[in-house]
C-alpha cells in the first residue's frame, strides 16, 4: 500500500453505497420518485453506484455540471438553479441530446427563453416555502397564476410542476426542529396542488434537502425528492441529527507537520483549500472546521475523535487536542478530518481515494 | 465579444502587473531579495509577468505546487510549508532537477531527512515571531541552537537561515496596528542574527506577508521577502489598509438569477464553490463575502460598489443592495464580486479570463 504523504480525500465505498441504498429505500417507501442531487459527489464513477439502485433521473446545480453528467450517459437531468435568458445557449446544447428540466421564477424569463430555445424542455417553477433564498413566494398565487398562464402559451417550455428547497433545515439541531420547518413548508407546497390541480392535473411537486429526507417521513402528496448531501453526509449533518458519525463516507487524510505540546495543538497540512472555510458551531459555543479521527491505513475510526480543527489558513489547519491525545501524535503522522460540509470539501479536492486504493475522479 | 453566462473570474492584467512592479520596487528599495509567493495565482502564465521584472526565485505552499512550477521552468523554489520525513520522496524528485529549499522546525525531521534524501537541499528553520501557527519560538535559543548543531552534521541539508510569517498582520485594520505587530516580530527575528552571526555569518532572514510588505518599510537586516497576495489583493487587504479598492486585480463575474425587491436582495450564481466561504467583518459589525461592483464588459468599476454579498450556499450568493440600486438590476444581468480572499477564490476557479479576452490557466 503506497503511503499517504499529502492531503487526500478518502472515501469509504461501503458507507457511501449504504447511504445511497438507505435513501433510495426511504423514497420508495413514500411512493416518491428519487432524483438525487449530484452536486455533492460530482463524480461519474460514484454516479454509477446510483444507477445500480435503479436511478436514471438526476439533479445538478449548474449547466456545467449538467454537461458533465450528460457526457457520462445521464439522459434525464434537472438543473436546479434558477435559469435566465443568458442560459439559452447552454439549454439548447443540452436539450438537443437529453431530457432536460430547468427551473424558472420570473415571467420575463419564460418569454425570453421561449424565443431563444430550439428544443422543448421541462419547466419547474421555483417556489419559496420559507427558506427565502430564491423562488416565488408559495403564497403569492397571483404571481404564480400569471406565470402558469405564460407557460400555457409556450411551445418550448413545458410546465411540469413546482420545485422547492427547504434549505433552512440546515439551521436545525434535532428532529423536532426539522419538523417545525418542514411542516409549514409542506403545507404551503401541497396547497399549490389543491389550488391548481383542476387546471394542471399532472402537476409534480419536487422537494429537496438532506436533513428532511433523512429524518422526516410524512411526505404524502410530494412526487419527487432531490436530496444530495446524504451520499457522504458530514459533521454538519451529524449535528442536525440527520445521520451518525459512522455514516460519514469521506475523510480528509491530513499530514501532521508540527506539534505544540505547550498549547495542546497540532498543525496539519489541511487548510481552506482542502476543507473549505465552512465552520460549525458546536454545543459548547466553539467553532470547528472538522472533527479529527484516527486513521487506519486508508480507513478511519469515527468512534475515536482526537480533537477539532479550530482554525484554517490556506494550507494549514490548527487542531486542538486533549493533554492525553497530545503525546500520541508527532510530525510525519497522518490523521483524518471528517469535514463540516462534504459538498465543499469534495469540490475542492476534485478526487477521492477509496479505502480499497482506487482513485475516483470528479468533474474538473 | 462572447458574453459571460456563467461564474467567471476576471483578471485585469494592467492592475496585476502594476501590483507586481510596485512590490518588486519596494523590495529593491530595501536592498532585499524578492522571492514572491505563488500560492495566490498558481498560474504559469502569470508567473511569466514576474519573470519580466527579473524575478527568478519563488515561494510555494506545497510540494504539489513546486512540481507544477518546476515543470514550468522555475529553477529556484522554496516550499514554505514545514516539511517532515514523509516528504522525502517529493523532495528527492524535485531536488534532482532544481535548486530546492525546504522549511523545518523539528530536530528529528532533520535527522530523518538526512537519511532519506539523495540530493542537497537548502534548509530554512521556521521560527514563530508571534503568529503562533507553526515554527520554533524565536525566543527559544536552546531549541534553535540544538537544531543548528544538528544541521552542522548533515550533508544533504544545507542551513540557509530562518524563515518567519507574521500572519497575524491579517487581523489588523490600519498601518499603526500593522507596525504594532511587525516591530516586536522583527525585533525577535533580527535578534537571531545578532546571537548567531559569529557561527553562521551567511545566515539569511526570510520574511513573509502582504500586509507588512505593502505598508511597512523599515526592514533593515531582513534579507528576503515572500509576500504573495499582493499580486491580486482583495477586500480583506483593503480593510487592512494594504491597498486601495482599485488595486484589486480579480473580480468574479456573477450572473443575476433572481431579484427580490421586497427585501432589497438580489441572488447571483456565485456561491461558496466560486468565492470560498471566507467572510470579512465590516466596520458596522456586519459580515461580507464580497463587494459587488458594476461590470463593463470584462472590466469593472471599483468606484461603483452596488452592495455586499451577505450569505453564500454552494452555488448561490445573496446580495443586499440599497433601494436606489435595486431597480437597476434584473435577472440575466451580470455583476462583479470583488473577493474577500483572492487566494481562495482563484484556487476554486482554476482559470482567469483577462479583460482583453484571453483565458489564463492555473495549476489543476
Amino acid at each position: 500500500m503506497s503511503p499517504i504523504f499529502e492531503p487526500t480525500l478518502l472515501l469509504n465505498e461501503s458507507v457511501c453505497k449504504a447511504n445511497i441504498k438507505r435513501m433510495a429505500e426511504r423514497v420508495k417507501g413514500w411512493n416518491g420518485d428519487f432524483r438525487p442531487h449530484f452536486k455533492t459527489h460530482q463524480s461519474a464513477r460514484i454516479a454509477e453506484w446510483f444507477r445500480e439502485q435503479g436511478i436514471e433521473r438526476i439533479t445538478v446545480s449548474s449547466f456545467k455540471m449538467a454537461r458533465y453528467f450528460a457526457q457520462n450517459a445521464w439522459k434525464d437531468i434537472t438543473v436546479a438553479i434558477t435559469a435566465t435568458q443568458i442560459d439559452a445557449a447552454s439549454i439548447n446544447t443540452l436539450a438537443a441530446k437529453i431530457n432536460l428540466n430547468i427551473v424558472v421564477e420570473e415571467e420575463q424569463t419564460i418569454m425570453a427563453l421561449e424565443r431563444g430555445l430550439q428544443h422543448p424542455v421541462g419547466v419547474f417553477v421555483k417556489v419559496d416555502t420559507g427558506y427565502h433564498r430564491t423562488g416565488v413566494d408559495a403564497d403569492d398565487l397571483i404571481k404564480i397564476k400569471k406565470m402558469l398562464s405564460g407557460l400555457r402559451e409556450t411551445k418550448k417550455l413545458i410546465f411540469i410542476g413546482f420545485l422547492t428547497h427547504a434549505g433552512n433545515t440546515y439551521g436545525t439541531r434535532n428532529k423536532v426542529q426539522i419538523s417545525e420547518i418542514v411542516e409549514p413548508a409542506l403545507q404551503k407546497f401541497l396547497a399549490l396542488k389543491t389550488f391548481l390541480k383542476d387546471h394542471f392535473p399532472l402537476m409534480q411537486l419536487s422537494w429537496g434537502d438532506t436533513p428532511s429526507c433523512s429524518v422526516y417521513s410524512d411526505f404524502y402528496g410530494v412526487d419527487e425528492f432531490r436530496p444530495g448531501n446524504f451520499v457522504f453526509y458530514d459533521c454538519m449533518q451529524v449535528q442536525i441529527g440527520a445521520c451518525q458519525l459512522s455514516d460519514i463516507a469521506v475523510c480528509l487524510a491530513a499530514p501532521v507537520i508540527a506539534v505544540h505540546p505547550q498549547r495542546n495543538e497540532i498543525v496539519v497540512h489541511a487548510g481552506a483549500v482542502h476543507l473549505s472555510k465552512e465552520g460549525l458551531e458546536l454545543a459548547d459555543g466553539s467553532t470547528t472546521y472538522g472533527s479529527v479521527v484516527k486513521l487506519n491505513g486508508r480507513d478511519w475510526d469515527s468512534e475515536q475523535v482526537l480533537g477539532q480543527v479550530r482554525s484554517l489558513s490556506q494550507e494549514h489547519g490548527i487542531i486542538s487536542v486533549s493533554k492525553q491525545v497530545m503525546p500520541t501524535l508527532k510530525p510525519g503522522d497522518v490523521v483524518g478530518v471528517l469535514p463540516v460540509h462534504s459538498c465543499l470539501t469534495a469540490n475542492l479536492m476534485k478526487q477521492f481515494l477509496s479505502t480499497d486504493g482506487n482513485f475516483i475522479e470528479m468533474m474538473k
